[in-house]
């Protein structure tokens, strides 16, 4: 579930980043950008963040910063969903599903770099309504898309019901770290975890 | 699931705050004191909510505020659990506690006063890592000892994963107010997070 694809960025920004104008760009001063942006934006918040103050952790002119995200809130959002894809649950058998996409989410959360970046995007969105449409973009993008790829009924109310599952638990195991959720071994929240999201998926939503 | 029991205090500190040292007190006052510091809280945050602040905006001395709640932790939980007592889940048959479970916390999200408390509770929280210790408070008091008073195996681990289920709710439909589910009818949430919840209590949590 680790799988890297080297030949996409680890962002989730895809080409339109990497082209652009102002000039060329290197994916190494990109990646500095982002782990400075992602420090910064975890310690103090999405609104006390600057660009001016990333540039300065990063080493880097303001000016760079613009030129590779745009934007605060373009910035942001790189940031926040650093190395997390949706997970493709077309490849997985129909009865595997939930657990594929625990699975897919969970093998991130755990490892700590992206799981810092879940923490960012987790305190920012609860904490700031700014970025609230940040957070809906991100559930679009990765639980409704890989939900309605698989041409289901009602794949907005069971994306929906994923979503309360697997941010619950990332807001209780690695927000909060809520005990003993956060020293439970993994698998012993993988095996129930999946069973609900593969009812969501796969289950009727309604009594009778 | 709305019943409120007129001969206790709705924000679940007990007796032990109506007695006390330093003077007579009152329902009312503890109440405006309460609702202040509800509204600064959730604007402002925990780290920058200070006792004088709320004690203006509740019209009173500060030292009023003092007296009743003992410190800014003191009044915090309070107000973020305004109205909100654990499920008597040994009342309820075994096959409906999950979705009493359920009714129990969101008939009082969806009611817009305690709503603002657990809205309250989660930006503060989860932005606010000192805040954390009184989320575990929380979770132990609500979700904790109803399913510890019911004695099965594996209540701990079992309550853990209710919590995951229902703060994603919570967090999910009244904080980030994530779309569809935010629009979503609420029995159409009912019954599939029902299910979800009535599993973590009275299934295996492990395969085979």
């Amino acid at each position: 579930m680790r799988r890297r694809d080297p030949a996409r960025p680890d962002d989730g920004q895809g080409e339109a980043d990497s082209l652009g104008v102002g000039g060329p760009r290197s994916e190494g001063t990109r990646r500095t950008i982002l782990h400075a942006a992602r420090d910064i934006f975890a310690t103090r918040g999405y609104e006390q963040t600057t660009i001016r103050a990333v540039a300065a952790r990063a080493g880097i002119d303001a000016s760079m910063v613009m030129r590779y995200f745009g934007s605060k809130a373009g910035l942001f959002t790189a940031a926040a969903t650093m190395s997390v894809e949706p997970p493709d649950l077309r490849s997985v058998p129909a009865d595997r599903r939930g657990e594929a996409f625990v699975r897919h989410f969970v093998s991130r959360w755990e490892d700590n770099l992206s799981g810092d970046s879940t923490v960012i995007l987790m305190r920012t969105a609860v904490a700031d309504p700014a970025v609230t449409a940040k957070m809906q973009a991100t559930f679009n993008k990765l639980i409704l898309g890989p939900v309605a790829s698989l041409g289901l009924d009602d794949a907005a109310s069971r994306a929906s019901l994923i979503a309360t599952q697997l941010l619950g638990l990332a807001l209780c195991r690695y927000v909060v770290r809520l005990e003993p959720l956060a020293s439970l071994p993994l698998d012993e929240i993988v095996f129930p975890v999946a069973r609900t999201v593969q009812q969501y998926l796969a289950e009727a939503l309604a009594d009778g």
